[in-house]
């Protein structure tokens, strides 16, 4: 996952991308960059680490224009080095700069036609360059000195039909102005901004909407699954849906995880749909287990502590912070002499004791993946002296691999593959774990927004909304397991 | 206020100081620094920003030894510099390096006494040199080849007698070992641990108790009023009261805002003593406007999150996390040709508008100080749509600057200096204003351990346990001032 | 002037490209960039700096590959930045990888026809970008999948049709090997080299042969002017002129200043040229004063060393090292309340006054151009007491521009632009100026190479064998004045 | 060897500091540092690496203050460190800030003695860090508030008696003013300088004169052996000879090979030392080799040259440069697979091979240490295609230690160490080799001051002025061999 901004100004927009990428950071933390148009030139800044360890004074300065893109990383398959990092450039045709959250299906297939029909030479494994040359050929092919919103909407009906899976994308097009588009099954959040200047009226597109609360950018509405939206550098503002028919499949998983609760996406505000994923899960809970004997409701901060304050409320049970999250905590280091240390979830949460004691606690947590730091924390909770551990997951059991861009772990590393709820409980070691229903999750969203008719649930469901070659599961399977990550990382 | 920590082990341990000041890193993010002893010599690394970034594997491998002491630093008036990140060092007698949390009252004389007395040049202006200096003057005119306890002790008791203030302190005391010890009255925190190794056991004193729980240490006791505790480099523990009959008075803002949640402190659990706060207040409230009308209770992040949520149960009204934290905020840049923008709270917090719209809220915040900040969150409430916004401090009015090492800004900067509540209320824009009493407050800590008998409460009620002098408030009063800051950091 | 190098080896090439890049240095300090051909990746690094200071064991690391170029900078007009490193890079046709010395006169309308007819955005002001994409284009209209040199040379072909100057060329084609070649008069050099190893024959071109040296490789030939050498992956060498009929004008300066003594330009030894214009100076003098009276030859260092110690030879007057060079000098800095001191030679040179005292010196430099720093030597001179100061220059006035590559002051700023050598006898302060005849010049160089009959001598006789148009000169006039280049280094 | 400088100005010295350190840094590029007094405190900014390097304008900003002393290192036995750069500070008394060059044959006994009667912590192996202290303990036995220069005078007395060695120091007494003061015998190098203002008299110490001339100051006298210096902070300058009777011996390699050329060592000029070791090497070849056959003399720069030049005036053979240095040599990189190749002369040095071709050639240099480089250059030569190659040292053989902080090899390492110099002309592969006389080296120096009775040549003679401990002797060899060096870099 990666957080997208794109603003067309009336003045400087740099500090105002800065800004924006700082309250999308949550979607990735590894590597960030921001290009503008400063006249005919484009100024591009971008490294690896946190917005604010990659820009300083001398980078912000150079980054002059009113019209620019910014984008912050998280590291998915194959995109795990410093060449990696976004946006992209390309200069022909007209000068292309690019940056894009989500991921491809059909990569390989791209990249083949990229270098042998195209000539193109794709010089990483990142889907974005992948995605930025099938653009830039299909503009080629259609270009002349004069750009028209018709020919940039022809190349972007193009590119949906050539680029299958989730993506929302930012392009600044030199000399001309910004183009957004979102895939055809609308997987990924793309969200479109204005506000009224002294200087005139200012666009901006997004990952989510709290991108634009803390720029004062009025949320308009969000992009459409397949629409392309065109805002020249003198603030015209063109759209057209470029792909139709599609199933709309907003990302499920942007309201359990991904998401700030703050946002608001497809209409639905993340914090009211977590506050009904609790709810669920207590009635859930009520109903299997009517005396279930629990004392203390406890979040794993943070994500999960919205869901868990509502799931106490509807309990009765009181909310309490039993974990206290460590926010400075830094690298391992090994003296000499000593053997590396077991990374452990010690170094980043702490209980409170006293609020473990001699009690039956319910452990919340948005999800559980992996597995292993859930296990991690239930024998911290038994160590604080809980007399019982319950364990809630706020999501279903993820089984399958996500393909639309959320980096998750081989299938052989998911904790509930092959494994049934009563084997992933003892695995776990908790007295009792309790997971939330799919259709369950599935209404605690579609409650904000009735016409939102179908989601991307395919890590729960295994269902694909693009379809998906076989082959391309075994080779994500093989990309994602942390032995290949070892390998890509020592080169 | 600042963090500290302390360990003699029994192998390398610099990794496990690193460790403790990621956790301690509340105290202060200005500065950190590391000394450890190695053979015979001192290993010390030092520097502005967080732990995590003026540690790197180079430096750390340089901090060898089995015996070592840890620094952060909250920039407190006259520490703003990099030259005076601590421990510091004096090569005379001994060698001593040493670090502290706290603040003297009487610095001036004692450093016009080094300077004619003593003739020890003191180069910075942080009293944490000045009272190193202390120290090693009463040690060399006791000093001699071998080092004992009570030469030890003998010169603690007269630090005692010529430093007034609040200050808990280490000193790592060259081919010999570790030297901690507490001002006359207890005021600032300092609690002792201990760990059994397979090479034997090992102590540590600390800040917090949190510093022992990621560590693998057990919190063995805090650390008296008064007293000294030496431990050798081969592990022997000395101890001496070497002040008393001053009146116990630990901080009481440690409990309201300074400290982890998962601390015990004086053998009061800090998140307990904040649940408390919360139930005192909604006595309160309850007591004052039985029919209060409001509809959500929601924490201004993060450390009111455990009062809110108490007085929230105890109300019996829903608990909202209103205000989501911006956790990557970085720095304001300013574009050529842009001006500088407000710096505002809305870079640091977001409401979540769905929460507060036409509803009466209450906002609570641990403590209100300088009062801009809570001005804003309550304008911002009602822009997000709030009915009515009510604000309640789980802390009395701060009238009055703190002199034990709490950074306060200058009493003519306080909000509650020289104004009534409803002035206050007024001034902050707010529907209804409501403090704790300062006795409640004194409850809420007391109730956790009844031998505590009297409290450091000095900046609710202006009375200073360790007595002052005129001329010592209206120095700090000068220097605290934001324009004196402006000046000392433009230098 | 720049340096660049190009190898295709049959290992690593990384430290080789480093090592080459650190002897052709003097070539140009500004910034270095490296590119290799790891597999079909591209692997880039470039910065701003000294070789030395650019690249670390990190960036050298993923420097991967058999095949690569390499450049240092010298800043001329219009690329002082950072973002004009060499080698730069375009994506398609194939990926290109492109690094050059030289200059080019029509650079204007090429940047024009590039946007309008070839759609391709160029972003910095530099002329190897313009350069790369008229190669990027030509080759991207004969391309397809299987590259044949055929299709290369005739690109080439084009290219030497479209840019006019002085220009040598290395080309990284992805996939497929290495391109270089040289302008059709051969102003600037380029040298072809070889090395036998255990896996097989090695290939090298270069700026100067002295890059050849340190890495063992052997000297082979020039590359002749509007020649093109392509060296495929697997040690295939293929060359074509695609350019004939032209003069060939090797550039003279590089034998007056800015080679390396010990390289061969052109089968003639630089350092053997360097003597025989000190010889032909030396004639010079005893024609136009048999009774000189002079005492001692002092040379301004470095480069003048050699001619002047055959100078002093000749005529029988002893060779004295005056002036020892600061070989460590560094910044300027201002202190709060100081006013900035003024650039002076003084800082750069320091000389041995004994050797100056009551004596008729004779001071010898490479050239004159602007003439500030001669003045201020003089001045030196007269200080540690020369009893009579004359100066020679081993080339002729130099009064006109050089638009091939080496960056010239404005001409205005030409000390012997629009004087007679008496007024700049005068104006320097000198009691007597001698200047070599360009006839003279011409014949130190071509005793060497009885085949080479003309040289590009244009900033001593104002004859540019390109051609030039008016507005060029112009143009180039006001990019290099003082003034011009302080605002471009402002921005 | 290293570099000193102290300025006691009447404004801001900072930058003059640093300009001076520029200039001496051929003295040492291993570290530099700088210490100023800013009202009553002291600035200190150091670090490895250059003096371009370590300082920028933050840091040089910071260096506030009229008075101020300067330090560049060398690194010799045991200081290798970035802890061990100087200037060196204590706090007692008053505040001192210390830099020096030299090197004590007594640390060990010095040492033990500062831990056991001074307990003074001495934290390095840098016997810079053991001398400042016994100048702190003589100062703190003799001090009061107000300091005279009779104390001062008398705790360098006590110095002189118990610090055995060559060195030349430099004080910051805080408050009060700048120490000077340089060893009994006179080994290490100190000169006085001073400089009119229109704000008054300024006043400068340095490890040579040459540090003057790029500052403006004027060069006063050498400081006499023995001599100590006090400069107030208001420009008054008392001086006294604090140990007499000692025989004056400067150390005869600074003229060979560590001081600059234009620099005035006790009124010798360096540059006319070294042309007259020429004439004198040139004399003994004329005695030697009446039939010499030398077609060419070269010498190996850049220390030779001046040596060299004058010795082929005498043989009236022509001077030429044979051998281009590489100024920009950079480090050496392995890449992956790659194994390290041989550290080479020929990174550093390149044949101008038509100078050599079928010449017999005599190559000059200064001395000869361990003979390795020698070696290369001479197959160099060869392999350049010289006939015969004849090598001439304008030194003795080295054969013993320097005790007095020149850094040399361990006795074992040294090639005339045990060997006759036909071995050692077998060994270097020489077809002749010649050494300087001792004599004559003495009479070249003697020769531009008749008053110089005796000089320090231990490295030549093995007779050591101050007297040495077998075990010191034994201790040094230890430390300064290579595998010794290499240990403790790797720690």
């Amino acid at each position: 996952m990666c957080g997208i901004i794109g603003i067309v100004g009336t003045s400087q927009v740099a500090s105002a991308l800065y800004d924006a990428l700082t309250v999308l950071q949550h979607r990735g933390q590894d590597a960030a960059g921001i290009a503008t148009e400063d006249g005919a030139r484009l100024r591009l800044h971008k490294g690896k680490g946190l917005v604010r360890d990659v820009f300083n004074q001398e980078s912000m300065s150079a980054l002059r224009g009113n019209i620019g893109i910014g984008h912050c990383r998280y590291p998915t398959a194959g995109s795990e080095g410093s060449a990696e990092a976004q946006p992209f450039y390309v200069n022909s045709p007209y000068g292309l700069a690019f940056a894009h959250n989500g991921n491809l299906v059909n990569t390989e297939s791209l990249r083949r036609e990229m270098f042998e029909d195209d000539l193109r030479h794709i010089n990483t494994d990142s889907d974005s360059e992948v995605l930025l040359n099938v653009l830039a050929h299909e503009l080629q092919v259609r270009s002349s000195m004069a750009v028209s919103p018709d020919q940039v909407f022809d190349a972007v009906t193009r590119v949906f039909k050539r680029a299958r899976g989730g993506y929302a994308c930012v392009t600044l097009v030199l000399g001309y102005g910004l183009l957004a588009f979102r895939d055809p099954n609308g997987i990924r959040p793309l969200v479109l901004g204005e506000r009224e200047t002294a200087t005139g009226k200012e666009y901006a597109v997004a990952s989510e909407s709290v991108a634009f609360d803390v720029l004062g950018f009025k949320r308009v509405r969000d992009i459409e699954p397949g629409e392309a939206v065109l805002i020249t550098r003198d603030g015209q503002l063109f759209s057209r849906r470029c792909a139709e028919g599609e199933v709309h499949s907003p990302c499920i998983f942007e309201y359990v995880y991904l998401a700030r609760p703050d946002s608001m996406i497809e209409d639905v505000s993340v914090y009211k749909a977590r506050l009904r994923m609790g709810e669920k899960l207590a009635e859930k809970i009520l109903r299997e287990r009517p005396d279930h004997g629990i004392e203390a409701v406890i979040p794993i901060p943070d994500t999960s502590r919205t869901a868990a304050s509502a799931l106490a409320e509807a309990l009765g049970v009181p909310f309490r912070e039993g974990f206290v999250k460590n926010r400075y905590v830094g690298r391992t280091f090994i003296m000499p002499g000593q053997e590396e240390r077991v990374k452990s979830v010690r170094r980043k949460l702490n209980p409170v004791s006293l609020e473990f004691r001699r009690k039956n606690v319910l452990l919340v947590d948005d999800s559980i993946v992996r597995g292993t730091t859930s296990k991690q924390i239930i024998q911290m909770a038994r160590e604080a002296g809980a007399r019982k551990v319950f364990f809630a997951s706020a999501a279903p059991p993820v089984c399958y691999p996500n393909v639309y861009g959320i980096d998750m772990p081989a299938v052989s590393e998911l904790v509930a593959a092959g494994r049934t709820v009563p084997e992933i409980e003892q695995y776990l070691g908790a007295d009792w774990l309790i997971y939330q229903d799919l259709k369950d999750l599935v209404w605690a969203v579609q409650d904000g927004n009735e016409d939102l008719k179908h989601f991307d649930t395919s890590c729960f469901s295994g269902e694909y909304v693009t379809g998906l070659d076989d082959s391309y599961l075994r080779q994500i399977e093989q990309a994602r397991s942390d032995s290949a990550k070892a390998a890509r990382r020592s080169v």
